[in-house]
Order: C-alpha cells, then sequence, then structure tokens
C-alpha cells in the first residue's frame, strides 16, 4: 500500500470512530432520561465545530468530512436539545 | 484573502472549537465527582478517535492537526479515567 493512501485509511479510521462515538451517549439519554452530569456547553460546542467541520469539507469538496462531520454534527445538535429539554423540564419540576 | 486560506482557517476554527468543547465537561466532572449519566463508551471511543487522529497529524506531518487533535485526545482521556474511576467508585459503596 502506498503512503497516501495508508494515511487516507488512517483519516477515514480516526473520522468514524469519532462519527460513532455520539450514539451511545445518545442512546443513554433516550433510555434514562437524565442528562444532570453532562455539559451543555460541551455539547453546543461540539455542535458549532462539527458544524464548521461540515462547511469546510463543502469548501474543500470532500464528501468524506462532509458526510462524516455531517453525521456527528446531528449527534451532537440531538444531545444538546435533549440536554437542553431534560434540563429544563427537571427544573420546572424541583 | 484567497480561497485556500480561507478554507484553512475554517478548518482551524472548526477544530479549536472542537479542542475546547471537552473542558467544560471536565470540569463539571471536577467539581461534581458525578458521572452517572455520561456515556463511558462515548469517551473511550472518543480516547481511540483522537489517537487516531493524532498519528494521522504525524503522517501528514501537520502540526495544527497533531497539536489540536492531541490536546482534544487527553481532555477525552482524562474525562474517560474520571468516568471510570468515579463509576467503580460508587459501585463500591452502594
Amino acid at each position: 500500500m502506498d503512503p497516501a493512501s495508508l494515511t487516507n485509511i488512517t483519516g477515514l479510521t480516526a473520522g468514524i470512530i469519532v462519527t460513532i462515538a455520539l450514539i451511545p451517549q445518545l442512546i443513554n439519554i433516550i433510555r434514562k432520561n437524565k442528562v444532570d452530569d453532562i455539559s451543555e456547553i460541551t455539547y453546543i460546542l461540539l455542535t458549532i465545530g462539527f458544524f464548521i467541520w461540515v462547511i469546510y469539507g463543502v469548501m474543500r469538496q470532500n464528501l468524506a468530512i462532509i458526510f462524516m462531520d455531517g453525521i456527528t454534527f446531528m449527534l451532537a445538535f440531538a444531545i444538546t436539545v435533549s440536554v437542553l429539554r431534560l434540563r429544563d423540564k427537571s427544573k420546572k419540576y424541583k
């Protein structure tokens, strides 16, 4: 294998792992409906950050970046919305 | 500004935001010593993913990638260790 494709595979592997990383956290929230220990600022920043990564992918016309960071953006956004909603609810009932 | 440097600035901005994103979560854990709602699998995957991003940065000899993803890796690793330790402790005292 030539070095360029080895580098690409390495980047792709890293991208896929980071992309799927947020799935267990989202499942956890859906199952337990609890978000007390999760930092909403972390997920707001991840949502903004990965949205800008998607813009970067569009600028570079790189489909892998658009696709992977697009999924991560959606997962981070879903977690952010869940955290803010559940936080709001738990405040109301306290 | 030429398109290439605008693209670079966009990538740099995204990278910096994702890098600092994990700081509030780590501060949260240190302050509250509570990790019940945090998915350890998410942080284990983020640790592995960003470690591979650092390897990718080394392969591409790109200092910005090595530096930013290196910090994210260390933050994700610190959160993973904290979550596993506190999880273990809370099990012991239950």
